[in-house]
């Protein structure tokens, strides 16, 4: 099936206990993208960049089968640059430098070719540009999956309020869940927020796994647990990838799939994790997403009946 | 089989956000032989209370099954109290009053009835205290598992690390692990652990879940999302006490085994949580049990095959 991401496409300087980068390649449809790479379909980005920006990270989508028609090049302009320091427990950060640049005014086109997208996932931006999205396709996917952050919450809650009224699966992580909700227990806040429009809502709690609600029925996943985390810049855009890239492949969007979507995201976003930036994603195969969905069905997988010997 | 639990049966007084509580029943002990009351086992207790202990608690336990020989009742002397605040996240606490008192000098005398038991618990107490309990057993059980805690970590490390050498299996939440390791991957950690003598470690996180670690295998339990988290207050103890009853009861310690242990101690867990003190698990059946086991088996259950309709 083909799969529409709209997101940022980025600089990114980023510190860790383990190190620091200079300007690396980032944005969450940078990670969107490559995480759904791994899954056979028809791809399309929705994007703005800078004349900064470097051909070969472009080239480098194209080669993975991304159609970068949509991706805008802004001559005389500056590409969105974030830069952050990880706290030494890796769950906290701070911002250290943004810069909109290119983003500040980015108006998503959405090229011809790309009407009639079957899936959609829109990376973290503003509510407004991800709404504007979803109006200009001629036809509604069969899913739209939209991340967001506390950011629009605390500056843009009305926008955000229209444009959540207008997706399918709403995938954000525990804190943002409570602040968009106002509860703290997160089963609560599953309810305060599917009220709010998404049928599904997906809680993202880092290292501590991630929650899939619908109706009646919640599922949960593990992260894998790692010797290291080098870098977790992205790992929840990866998820993210990973699981519409997967939904959009196997063109099901049942509830028992989108359990096996999240287990695919988990598993490219333990990946990520493991090196600065997209370094690692960079560099796998296939069969290494293979293993490491087999690790985390031996992680998870019990059998309450026992087999008396 | 048979099942002996040492741990402190105790009072406790507990403040929550949802309100506080006067003098009620609590101890590592009662909440472990609680929990493994669930499961058909022969069941001894070593603990100590004091004169002011009442007589229903311990009928109550008899009720269950609990041989109470080895519980030593004090006269003239008061029980161990301990009285603690809970922040609003329910994840801390202050403690508030701790008041040893028959536990200053707890000499845990095993009746002759227990000698041969085949399984040992043994709920947080000093060190000290847990090796003797293991020396003074004539033949070595087939199973021996130890919970403990930071303040040992703090004043008792070299009895601790002479303890820890003759169990099989340590639990511990995650903040014990990092600081019994000085590791904060708790995949290092557990290696780290490992080498101090048990063969098996459960690390577990709270609302986060439980992780079971043996040579190279790795296992983790979700804790079942709650509506409302009420009182957490033996939480720890009751997931022990389901794990080693549940052992005992089906006399099998494979891996594949301590899986469906540590879902049965989640499962019991799970409902400790829901009410003030032992409250929840006085009043549940094994047919709850068996239900709340279905829903985490629901929770985390998925099948990587993809089925075509």
């Amino acid at each position: 099936m083909s799969l529409l991401t709209v997101g940022s496409v980025a600089f990114d300087a980023i510190e860790t206990p383990f190190g620091k980068t200079d300007k690396i390649i980032g944005g969450a449809g940078t990670y969107i993208a490559l995480a759904s790479s791994f899954y056979n379909n028809k791809q399309f980005i929705v994007s703005v960049v800078g004349e900064d920006f470097p051909a070969e990270m472009l080239s480098e989508l194209e080669k993975r089968n991304v159609d970068i028609q949509g991706l805008q090049i802004k001559k005389g302009e500056k590409t969105f640059f974030w830069s952050g320091r990880y706290h030494n427990d890796m769950n906290s950060r701070d911002t250290l430098v943004t810069e909109l640049n290119v983003l500040e005014h980015f108006d998503p086109i959405i090229p011809d070719a790309y009407q009639g997208v079957d899936y959609l996932m829109l990376g973290n931006l503003s509510p407004q540009v991800q709404r504007s999205v979803i109006e200009r396709l001629e036809t509604r996917p069969k899913l739209i999956a939209m991340d967001t952050m506390n950011f629009w919450m605390d500056i843009a809650m009305e926008e955000l309020e229209k444009t959540m009224k207008l997706v399918d699966v709403l995938i954000i992580n525990d804190e943002e869940a409570r602040q968009l909700s106002k509860e703290y227990s997160l089963v609560k806040a599953s309810k305060v927020i599917r009220d709010m429009g998404p049928k599904y809502l997906i809680i993202k709690k880092g290292e501590h796994g991630a929650l899939l609600f619908h109706e009646n029925k919640m599922f949960f996943a593990p992260a894998l647990p790692l010797e290291e985390v080098f870098d977790p810049t992205g790992a929840g855009d990866t998820f993210a990838g990973g699981f519409m890239g997967y939904i959009a492949s196997t063109d099901d969007i049942s509830f028992e799939n989108m359990k096996r979507a999240i287990i695919n995201g988990s598993a490219l976003a333990s990946f990520c994790v493991e090196e600065f930036g997209t370094n690692r994603l960079m560099n796998i195969t296939y069969k290494d997403l293979e293993e490491r969905i087999e690790e985390f069905v031996n992680l998870t997988n019990f059998d309450m009946v026992q087999v008396i010997n």
